[in-house]
């Protein structure tokens, strides 16, 4: 019953339903003349404000302090940490400071933060009265990725929010990748999306990190959408840019560290293609720039009862939810179902002259396209209802999709059936480098991790070498 | 009697005091090691959110659409509109695209977004319908100064709101400059802030403007501080960047257009430069991060009761204003008071036994350091009363310090002499350039333009030249 609405096109044809939704529904312009750089209008903007509201609401209520950090670094600032210049400096924009002849000095500007914000950290860390220090930053980010760009998965400007912790202990360290983890979920569970919580294999963490937690959304296209990760950093980045601190007995150390990543452009993309359908947006109530559009139907002879009548209702309804009344007189009834339905609007209220003669209304939710008629007099608790219904169903058929989406891999073509099928494979590795770059060549598609949430036990062998298996992971081509 | 606090120190020794305080107020921090980029510490960063609220919240209410464009331009879009060029092609950031050989293509960082937002604009205009468009961006602008820099006044990596309108008619170009006007007065008084509204002179118009109108508030050391731009560009734009469109009457014309720019660090500067004193930072209540302070001040034997008064008071006062209660063991009452009164917090509340005994608290504020007694059934409408009182103090006393600054300057001399005493000079002018730059030359300050609120009308000579004035202006050493 639930997925009554089709959204057949998004699942054949991912990338011209996506591209064509994100222009028509104004998400995003694709059209700026500088590659990787993309134009988010209005509706885009607002969810991403939205979303970045959410999450960074939580940081603060766990003292997460709001910071914000220059642009640039410097390319000694850069070159500090060994593993971490090996990863980025390939991918990093440069930008040459001053016009005076013999000034010009190279900064980079960043792929990430860690080289701007620790030499500060060393400066305002003294004991361990200090500790733990908490910050985050909303911020764009800018990597040259040398993949085929696409709007809000790949890109070369990302809007992110990075948080940054300093801990006097390794346990706190680890308690605060569960913290920021927690924090994540509920972000991604307040807007209905799913995902696995995967620990990367360690080829695939963090450049620094000492492991690497991420969130791999999944995609009707099943190539996975990492959308954040959380990294226990150890105390390599400490080392390098010099954090230490007086202990409590007195002593000197280094600090311990852990820094963690949400990317809003691959946020706003998994909510476009978990929820969309053939029709276009499906929007959750908590993010939708409009929560309820109220169309009157007009009837010849009732054009201004049936008008006094809807405003009444959007008077009722704006006290809490964000309500607009479609009164353009040029447009039919139809065609603002139909503008309505691509803007995701989670409720559609109609009223007509049956609706006025009866003191009822019509609601539409847009994530199933029931229509019920209620009383005028139960409508703020109808409507109130149907929000967190929407919200609850587009969670559950998420979680349906993806659970769905998951098989189970014997063997490397087994794998491979699976991803052309554009679905996501479990198999039994045995943790080997080489097995991972068999099987990539082989099948086309990338360990992304074992689960970090459940335990989930070997008992078999590895699909590639048949060795003994030390891990369940999952494979999956990914954005 | 408002006067009474000293802030001498802010008088004499403007950079020293304004330095000091930034780093200990944890505003900001200035040593981060590229020029001109600063990092916002916590206080900085959440007073820099509020006013982006304040600001964000005026513009979308009046139908300005938050959207977010791209950091940088190409070469080619940026020397489109010849005068623009001219005013920043000196003072912009380049960037180097991509790694491969012969790939190389030299990208601008944004030193203002005209160029970056009107190719898109002559994309999504084609009738009168889609007009009129306003949208707005809260972003960094990246300005390479040749001048000495200064943490918030004068910077290279700018935090500020820019809006860009698109219209039919000149008349409603002129008409969104009034409404741009209206909205920046409006968060500007909201924090207390003084500025003169003046209409540049000519030869200092926005770089492809017919016309810009600049808000200039008042600083401790003389210097202006130009929180914010509005301007007028007519069709020169839309013109270099073919934003034309089918008008009511079927033909096809070219677009008016404005643009407006609020300065966040700049206000942020200008509301710790006039309210603060030498004991601190004065902040107005709607954008402090901690709006009441509570002090228990401890007596041996009744501490619990005394804590639990003052938790009392807290679960009172938190569900309007964002309160603290600062329990440390550690810290003394006199060190907290030294403490909060650097933090700039509006209101303390000191709670002692005394006061435990009466049923009464201790009321401080910070803006005059008034001290009164008043009944716990009386305290949160005297708390309410309070926080209006204290942001109507703060912005009339730093009306009436501006109104002290400015005198009138019949000669060279004179405006020297009041430059000289850290003042602005009221003269009057022949409109010439050549004027304005002896007048520059030997006095040292610029022509900052007439009022743009009231009409001033000249009924002398122009004191440079002697032959008839033309405009009432005003003079200033400016940042």
């Amino acid at each position: 019953m639930l997925m009554t609405v089709s959204a057949s096109r998004k699942f054949e044809n991912f990338s011209t339903w996506f591209d064509d939704l994100i222009i028509r529904a104004r998400i995003a312009d694709n059209r700026f003349p500088v590659k990787g750089f993309i134009v988010y209008m209005e509706t885009g903007a607002y969810i991403l404000e939205k979303i970045k509201n959410l999450l960074e609401d939580l940081l603060e209520k766990t003292g997460h302090k709001r910071m914000l950090f220059p642009l640039v670094t410097t390319e000694e600032l850069f070159r500090r940490e060994a593993e971490h210049i090996k990863g980025f400096s390939g991918e990093v924009f440069i930008v040459s400071e001053g016009r005076e002849k013999g000034a010009e000095r190279k900064l980079i500007i960043r792929p990430t933060s860690e080289t701007i914000i620790y030499p500060m950290f060393k400066l305002w860390i003294r004991s361990h009265a200090d500790l733990p220090l908490k910050i985050h930053q909303s911020v764009n980010v800018y990597r040259y990725e040398t993949k085929a760009t696409r709007a809000l998965y790949r890109i070369r400007e990302i809007p992110w929010n990075e948080a940054h912790t300093v801990h006097e202990t390794l346990r706190e360290a680890e308690n605060q990748v569960r913290e920021a983890i927690e924090i994540y979920e509920k972000v991604l569970k307040a807007l209905g999306i799913s995902y696995l919580i995967l620990k990367r294999p360690d080829f695939d963490k963090f450049a620094g990190a000492v492991y690497s937690i991420a969130f791999d959304a999944w995609n009707p296209d099943g190539k996975v959408n990492q959308v954040a990760t959380v990294h226990n950093l150890g105390k390599n980045f400490s080392k390098a840019f010099e954090i230490e601190f007086e202990k409590r007995d007195g002593s000197r150390g280094l600090a311990y560290q852990t820094c963690y990543g949400f990317g809003y452009s691959r946020v706003l993309a998994a909510i476009i293609a978990q929820h969309g359908d053939d029709r276009g947006l499906v929007l959750p109530p908590i993010v939708s720039p409009i929560q309820v559009v109220i169309i009157p139907i007009p009837f010849k002879g009732q054009e201004e009862e049936i008008m006094d009548y809807a405003s009444e209702i959007k008077k009722l309804l704006e006290k809490k939810w964000r309500t607009t009344l479609d009164d353009r007189k040029d447009v039919t009834p139809g065609e603002k179902f139909y503008h309505w339905e691509l803007m995701g609007v989670p409720v559609r209220i109609e009223v007509g002259p049956k609706e006025v003669a009866e003191s009822t209304v019509t609601i539409a939710r847009r994530d199933t396209l029931e229509r019920v008629k209620v009383r005028l007099d139960e409508l703020e608790s109808k409507v109130e209802e149907l929000m967190n219904s929407i919200i609850s169903n587009l969670r559950e058929r998420s979680i349906r999709m993806m659970m769905g989406l998951i098989g189970d891999a014997k063997s490397i073509d087994e794998v491979k059936k699976l991803l052309k099928e554009r679905r996501i494979a479990r198999i039994e590795w045995c943790g080997s480098v080489e097995c991972a770059e068999k099987l990539k060549e082989k099948a086309g598609g990338e360990i992304r991790g074992e689960r970090y949430d459940i335990a989930e036990r070997p008992r078999n062998s590895c699909i590639v070498c048949g060795r003994e298996a030390k891990k369940v992971v999952y494979v999956a081509r990914a954005y």
